[in-house]
């Protein structure tokens, strides 16, 4: 994605990339430019856009984001975002680290120590999981818990605080407005807070397209209201 | 995509495009060539198709559409389908002028001057977006404002009628249809017809998919509903 | 998709592409592992994935789903998730077949004998579509008979299970649940089981997201329930 090409179809588009973009919202104080990667690597991942990840691999990693959080963050879409967007975008970062000599260990082991379990917290979401879609599909129960909750969930090389940024973002991106309330409840329970989770949206805006973030913000308004803080 | 590859994997998807497609939908005089054409590059950057954009790109050139509307349609969908989908679809439109011998002043450029606002209109929607989105997303609230409906959708080398065509066909490819009635009413303000609308979603079936088409026609019945004419 | 070349960007990616997906998801007997390949095929072209396409294109063949089925499931989803898709999924299986050895009269041909049609089935799905659909986009209508159930859903080279298989596994894949019951119903009547169609769920949570397994839940569920058996 060189701005010299994007020029050769529409200069306006530059210029927008240049003033709007990263001369504007990526300089808005309510959302740091580090979550603000995060935010763009997820919504990129969750679209395939693998030819923009490079660049924004690259970017990410100017700002702060660790090889370690990236490679997590492609590793979580892989579930999130569908299995082969997280296949093709831990290739694509993979050649981005081997351009920065980033060696392979300095990215998280494939079976690290994991975070503790929150049993009570954990054991709530899966009665409710299995109330919900046992009877339809046993083997989806199953998987969300020993794959997802009990251990994608518990690797420590990315925050709580950001795998859940990751996973909202990855929501509004692709529209599933439904399963959005449980995880930013979960990312503001880890420490987003209202500010961040708002300027999200409008970052969303230019990543995943004006109609996604407009349609998220109803849904972003009630998990607001159900909450006392 | 050249039909002789497509015939590779499936000799019926190749006879398909030619009977059915372009013999069939694109033949009837409901709507266009040329607006097919616009229905169509919408359709594909929505979807991140660039493949098939250089195809399309030349073929909407062979049917009318200028360089300037084509280089609009880049960008305005740069906005409303997400951003890596319009920048990619600039760089490979940008490869299609290359080969056509489209130079540069051939394009819109940067800042044109722009067409007047509408100012009680704007003031209109600008009051419905801030009640319904500024108490959650401001910062999204002043980008909606400033960099589009103040800027986008005034810039010149698209008529506001293709510029609203080119919004309802990402919003049905997207599914996003909680607001094509804003936009639908909009392009039919500017002079989209019923007769157009309704065959931009029976072309759409072919470009988007048929549950898309499906799912839009619900939603463009309504919209029919509640205007007079 | 080289599971090196993932392990370079997450070596914990391609630990649970072995450990969770291959050796678990895969494994379980639910779904047979032809059936999953099937799914598989019409996740990934539903979802534009051509690089990983031809990975599982080739499992596909290992797995025992033959050459014309798989050429008849790029066809049938130029129309089910939109034409590129199509378009660009048999560009890559003819790939495959080229690397196979596999030749054009292995192929299903353009216009092979059509399988009897169901004419009272058929007479009341195109009433119910008449009347929803033909007020708004005759062309529509039009094309859904001509096209897809005249002619498309009659082709013998795909048996209607199957055909029914990968239209509601794009559905799911594509978040279009509206339109899953007609579908998951007619995939029931041509043979699909419960057990089978929960699985489908199951497997497409790694193919098409854990969001759009969990969101297509509820309208599984509801289809079960309206049915005697």
């Amino acid at each position: 994605m060189d701005i010299k090409d994007v020029s050769a179809g529409s200069p306006a588009l530059a210029r927008y990339e240049e003033e709007a973009l990263f001369q504007g919202a990526w300089q808005r104080p309510a959302l740091s430019q580090r979550d603000r990667s995060i935010v763009t690597l997820a919504a990129l991942i969750t679209r395939g856009q693998t030819d923009a990840l490079v660049f924004y691999t690259r970017y990410a990693l100017d700002h702060g984001v660790t090889p370690r959080e990236i490679s997590e963050i492609a590793t979580h879409l892989a579930f999130y975002s569908g299995w082969c967007n997280g296949t093709a975008a831990a290739i694509t970062v993979g050649t981005v680290f081997a351009e920065r000599g980033i060696a392979a260990d300095q990215l998280p082991p494939a079976s690290p120590n994991l975070l503790s379990l929150d049993q009570a917290a954990e054991e709530q979401r899966a009665l409710t999981v299995e109330q919900m879609v046992g009877p339809i599909a046993p083997g989806l129960v199953e998987d969300t818990g020993a794959v997802l909750f009990r251990d994608l969930w518990l690797r420590p090389d990315l925050a709580p605080r950001d795998r859940s940024i990751v996973t909202v973002a990855a929501l509004i991106t692709s529209g599933q407005f439904v399963q959005i309330g449980f995880h930013l409840g979960r990312a503001m329970d880890n420490g987003l807070t209202r500010m961040e989770a708002s300027e999200m949206v409008s970052h969303l805006a230019y990543y995943a397209g004006w109609p996604n973030a407009f349609s998220a913000v109803p849904v972003v308004k009630s998990v607001f209201e159900t909450r006392a803080e």
